[in-house]
């Protein structure tokens, strides 16, 4: 089986919907998803909230599609949850939650995703892809429509057209 | 760089001895160290308790040589936490009380180390060997005494003699 690897905020999980929910909560302004790069400061601060990460949507079809990814692939979902020591437990019972057919023994949370190897890599950030030995695709985010060095998947039926 | 990454359990910290100490107390016998397998199912069950992985002693020697091999080598500390979910923020904790100059960058949780790749591993579980792509060091254990398919350290003076 070939090993593919699948990140979670911005991949299969709306951490970009979630930003802005807790915007408007703040300001009463509904910010526009495309408008939206949530590597600002001003945003950023929400994930040291407790609840953020436990509280996400998944993305559409991220569910169905990764399910049946799972029989295909040796899947692991690779998260950089290090930086934030608070969002392990929220990932890991939002994993349980929302994608049941996953066991422990596919989950990986690091600092630098350099140290992890395989043969597809699906991350929305190019830093994360940049390092990654094998084949790359950035999953569609706000923050990162100006990059095309990678292949490019805009959606979880996109993905399912690739890989299944 | 080189990249050397380095386990947790019986290799910085002493997990054997948290399991003697708490074996003793519960049912008043000292076990030798040579003579338990932390494997045994009876022992096993220690993992689960709230505070086991916070309050083990680390090795002897394990702190001031881990701390000239984060000059000479890009270190990373994996761990196959994730079958444990509540030992995530207790290591967490524990590294940053005994191992304060790792970064949060230098921190792997994982479930299966056939996902991470690098120079060197040091590690006492010979499953965790098997499946990585650099060379190969078992860190003794009581019970890893019969593998002899890995260049072996008997303690963290000879992690220095061999890396420094």
């Amino acid at each position: 089986m070939k090993r593919l690897i699948v990140d979670m905020d911005d991949v299969i999980a709306d951490a970009t919907g979630q930003f802005i929910s807790l915007y408007e909560r703040d300001f009463g302004i509904r910010v526009l998803r495309e408008s939206l790069n949530h590597l600002e400061e001003a945003i950023l601060r929400y994930v040291i909230e407790p609840g953020f990460f436990r509280k996400m949507t998944p993305n559409e079809n991220s569910q169905e599609v990764l399910e049946r990814l799972n029989q295909k692939y040796a899947l692991f979902i690779v998260s950089a949850a290090m930086e934030f020591p608070l969002s392990l437990s929220e990932k890991q019972d939002w994993l349980r939650e929302h994608f049941p057919f996953l066991t422990w023994k596919q989950i990986v949370f690091c600092g630098s995703k350099s140290i992890v190897h395989g043969d597809y890599m699906i991350d929305d950030l190019p830093h994360n892809l940049e390092t990654f030995n094998g084949e790359k695709f950035i999953y569609t985010a706000p923050h990162n429509l100006q990059f095309d060095q990678f292949q490019r998947l805009n959606n979880w039926n996109e993905v399912a057209g690739q890989f299944l």
